[in-house]
């Protein structure tokens, strides 16, 4: 683990030159998203909004860019000895596709109720599932240990300088289609996405603004941002599924202070407001963190009359049995 | 109502060079959509497949192109006194948002329990929504009545030339996205859809066989193509609710008979199945309706392996606390 304590022993792990990198790496790999926009939207928010739709990336979320990244630069013997990570979300179908895709033995370690789709998805791209019972294990030591003993790489959702590098393709290529924003707005979980899009956008648009949103039930990295010391929050009851992240990481955390300019917080209702607008109007299928920068600005937490607002739609993966519940009642 | 019964008098009222001049009218206004693809799709059905998206059209449905076109063609007097129509679905927010962009005064006539949303929305691009009884009165003969009584000019859903050639203009433009296709799928109701797109697909395509999707439970078109007598369906239970119309109209059969290869029927399962898979796979919200062409081929109703196949996907205005429940329970 020492290459470990290295990458972490600088303070600001990843820098614009990272993430250029990382696009050569990805150019042939990840769908170049498209960029939407909606006369509603703009109506109602008396801004320009240019959506960066990241739930058509491939296996649904931004996350595939990080995945991949990360894989793709592990050394040989690394590869065919393989990879583990701890995710029941989106992180574990991203590394399963990469590992496919790079022919890297991936293995995921997932709470025994994690749902069967995802469960199904994951084992689809080939990769092996290990479940752990949530109330004995904590998942972060499982997979250290699995790690150890089996000689895998752990490959962490977001705390890990290729991953933000690679979610940092996001923004540079939001900035390349519509040229530069007075504002960019970016979901918060553990800050790999938000970090990584603020690099590119400080280097690509100095003058933007950068402003992570999280649930407000989850809103560790707010108080994180505020307060300058890490902050945590235990199993958050956010329907935003991708931000019940327990904290920032030692790479996102350093990497949030310098590069972004405020976090801040929506509700619930919100939330679910908002997703339901990007269904309606906008005709995509969002997941619940995906809505988080949209609804920011919906809900007017943050108002930007006559600004160009990029705002990066973060994935769509859901349940639509779990979507029904949710939109089956007026809300 | 002379000018209608010589449009009438030709038994193909529609022709290319009348797509090509609607494509003129529709260029600075109607959105040219997107074609999509996906991975899934294509393995599943051995094709490959290029979806039209006209969930992403204007008011949310191909609807605006015809509605535009004819209305654009109206003589300055007629636009002035104001056109009326009947349909409590996408027919009536395309026309409503044609009027606001022309200024020609709308009326719809609508039944009184037509979703709120679908008044609301109507209501919203300005037009004048006029309920009635469903049980006492026919909505034609209303429609026909204010017409004449008001000096209000009828543009009807779908058996009228000028909305015929415009809805044309979708294939037309999936064409010039993608080349020569083997297999164009559309969805059938009124067959405006349906024989504007088999036009455009003679046209630029010759080789291209066409083929009209119904619901099994509103099979009525499909049994009139296969008779060459003008069959007709009541009320049919179907949730593909764009194709509970009750028969193809006297524009649209005679063409569907000259241009259309073959219509097949899809079950009200394979249409949810349908559904739910371009939601959860495509990241797309499409209604019921706009499922129908892809279940053909999703449901192995028509097989095309190896071959270059496009689907029109018709629309996406749904209600989502209807498509709540829809995805709630087990399919």
């Amino acid at each position: 683990m020492a290459e470990r304590a290295d990458l972490f022993a600088a303070s600001l792990a990843v820098n614009y030159s990272d993430i250029e990198a990382a696009a050569l790496r990805l150019k042939q790999q990840a769908h170049r998203t498209p960029v939407l926009s909606s006369r509603t939207v703009n109506q109602r928010t008396g801004a320009q909004v240019f959506f960066k739709a990241e739930n058509f990336q491939r296996t649904g979320s931004f996350k595939f860019r990080g995945a991949y990244n990360a894989l793709a630069q592990l050394p040989t013997e690394q590869k065919q000895r393989g990879v583990i990570t701890y995710s029941s979300g989106n992180h574990a179908q991203a590394l399963a596709l990469a590992g496919q895709l790079l022919a890297v033995p991936i293995t995921v370690v997932m709470p025994q109720d994690a749902p069967a789709v995802k469960q199904a998805a994951t084992r689809g791209y080939g990769a092996e599932v290990v479940l752990y019972d949530r109330a004995k294990v904590v998942r972060e030591e499982l997979g250290t240990s699995l790690a150890q003993t089996c000689g895998l790489t752990l490959i962490p959702p977001y705390d890990h300088p290729d991953v933000v590098a690679g979610q940092g393709t996001t923004a540079k290529e939001l900035f390349e289609a519509v040229g530069p924003l007075d504002l960019l707005l970016v979901c918060c979980g553990g800050g790999g996405l938000l970090s990584g899009c603020a690099i590119a956008a400080k280097s690509l648009a100095p003058a933007c603004q950068v402003i992570g949103v999280e649930p407000e039930l989850a809103d560790d990295a707010t108080r994180s941002f505020h307060s300058k010391q890490l902050q945590t929050v235990h199993n958050p009851n956010t329907i935003a599924d991708g931000a019940r992240t327990p904290c920032l990481g030692k790479v996102t955390f350093p990497l949030v202070l310098h590069y972004v300019d405020d976090l801040v917080t929506v509700s619930e209702g919100g939330i679910v407001r908002s997703l339901r607008l990007l269904w309606e109007r906008l005709k995509i299928v969002v997941e619940p963190t995906g809505a988080l920068a949209a609804a920011a600005l919906l809900e007017a937490v943050v108002q930007a009359p006559n600004q160009r607002v990029g705002v990066i739609l973060s994935g769509g993966n859901v349940d639509l049995s779990q979507m029904g519940q949710l939109f089956g009642g007026e809300i």
